[in-house]
């Protein structure tokens, strides 16, 4: 079959909590889904998205598809764009193993328009499918409810950006937070500005969740610490976190 | 009573495709809901969130109190903090006059952590409860997802902002995309970038939803009007768009 219909099913943290009444009704409603093997922490996901097809009930096709790596050797845009292209290859020859017409569905952790590449994937498609996007809980949403705390300071601005951009562009100007995400290399440690609070979260929405709340300079290396530690010990880590200066908090 | 345990419930955009299980269990299980009737657009937005218990079957009290008025005399935070210790104290009066001693429940329309007070104002509650706060969908989930964008360009920065906000600073350094909420006044005229695009959207997530997408100079003006109309037909409006560089997206 060719890809007629892609849905992009955002599953929040994978826990059933944070799961919508749409996304729960898409699942149900496609014909396949399309799960990924991939990396380090492959089992772990791999499980959490069985999980999630379990939990609901999904009593269609599941097809899996290994997921290519990307050249080290391309520069940064080509290597994404080739790896991207792959994914769709790959996306078509597990679909075209199934013999149903009906929607093809996704699981992407938390929302498919926040750091993930599902929705520019899916352009390399040919024919382009129609593709419907189904919001989920992200993991910013998961760590402020976690923390109990506002994502952004009274009428203030938000900027979200990646660890890779935090190193790069440095603090922002009037901006009073600043949320990172896919930071493997624990970047707040290169910020120099007085009084920054931080917020950090790992498995935030699953039963391995760790939090930690302080000053940059009274908890950052114990973070640095903690990261370490727990990515031994189960092979993999997501996490995130939010700062702010304690002024403006 | 006393408010002992106060759940901030995130329902997204009301509609209940945007319901997590999460929000729905803590809706069903809290034993008083408080209503707000406020301002202009007070009937639509309290009819929906009676719908919204409906739907979800709740069969726990009610409570519904009046939303006080700020004070336009006073100075910007002033008048925020006084306007929040109001309204505290008008959901400890109506809590007080149910005799449950159970959780108290806050329908927050998208989620309590973007743009938001709940969080703020529960922290003028004495004694303090202990506060649960439950995500949601939010507007730009539903306005990336409804437009089937992104909301970051690729390994790009994002700002989330607010009308006022985005006149006064203008457009940011190092950020790719811009996303502006509680803008009464159109900000984006103010604008002066070349090869901007806008995705906008308004009353997302209903049976209302507009949804408009351009470069700026072609339909900035086409939003400005068709949101007046949009404004005086319904007799209020809520809005949020998206805004990036035509190169980078």
């Amino acid at each position: 079959m060719n890809i007629r219909d892609l849905w992009l099913i955002g599953i929040g943290t994978g826990s059933k909590q944070h799961l919508t009444h749409e996304g729960e009704a898409a699942i149900r409603g496609a014909s396949v889904i399309l799960i990924p093997r991939k990396g380090d922490h492959a089992s772990d996901l791999f499980a959490l998205r069985c999980d999630v097809l379990k939990t609901v009930g999904f009593d269609g096709i599941v097809q899996t598809f290994d997921y290519p790596s990307r050249d080290p050797n391309l520069p940064y845009m080509q290597r994404v764009t080739k790896w991207h292209n792959e994914i769709a290859r790959r996306w078509q020859n597990a679909a075209s193993r199934v013999s149903s017409e009906g929607p093809v569905g996704l699981l992407v952790l938390g929302d498919p328009t926040l750091y993930d590449s599902t929705i520019r994937i899916a352009r390399n498609l040919d024919p382009p499918p129609c593709v419907t996007v189904i919001p989920g809980i992200t993991a910013i949403q998961a760590l402020t409810s976690a923390h109990g705390i506002p994502l952004n300071t009274l009428a203030g601005s938000v900027k979200v950006t990646t660890g890779r951009r935090l190193r790069q562009d440095g603090w922002p100007h009037n901006i009073e937070t600043v949320v990172v995400m896919l930071d493997n290399e624990t970047s707040f440690k290169t910020l120099t500005e007085p009084d920054l609070e931080i917020w950090w979260g790992a498995y935030l929405g699953t039963s391995d969740q760790l939090l930690m709340h302080g000053t940059l300079p009274e908890i950052g290396e114990r973070i640095v610490q903690w990261r370490k530690e727990a990515r031994k010990r189960k092979g993999w880590i997501m996490d995130t976190y939010l700062i702010r200066k304690t002024r403006s908090a």
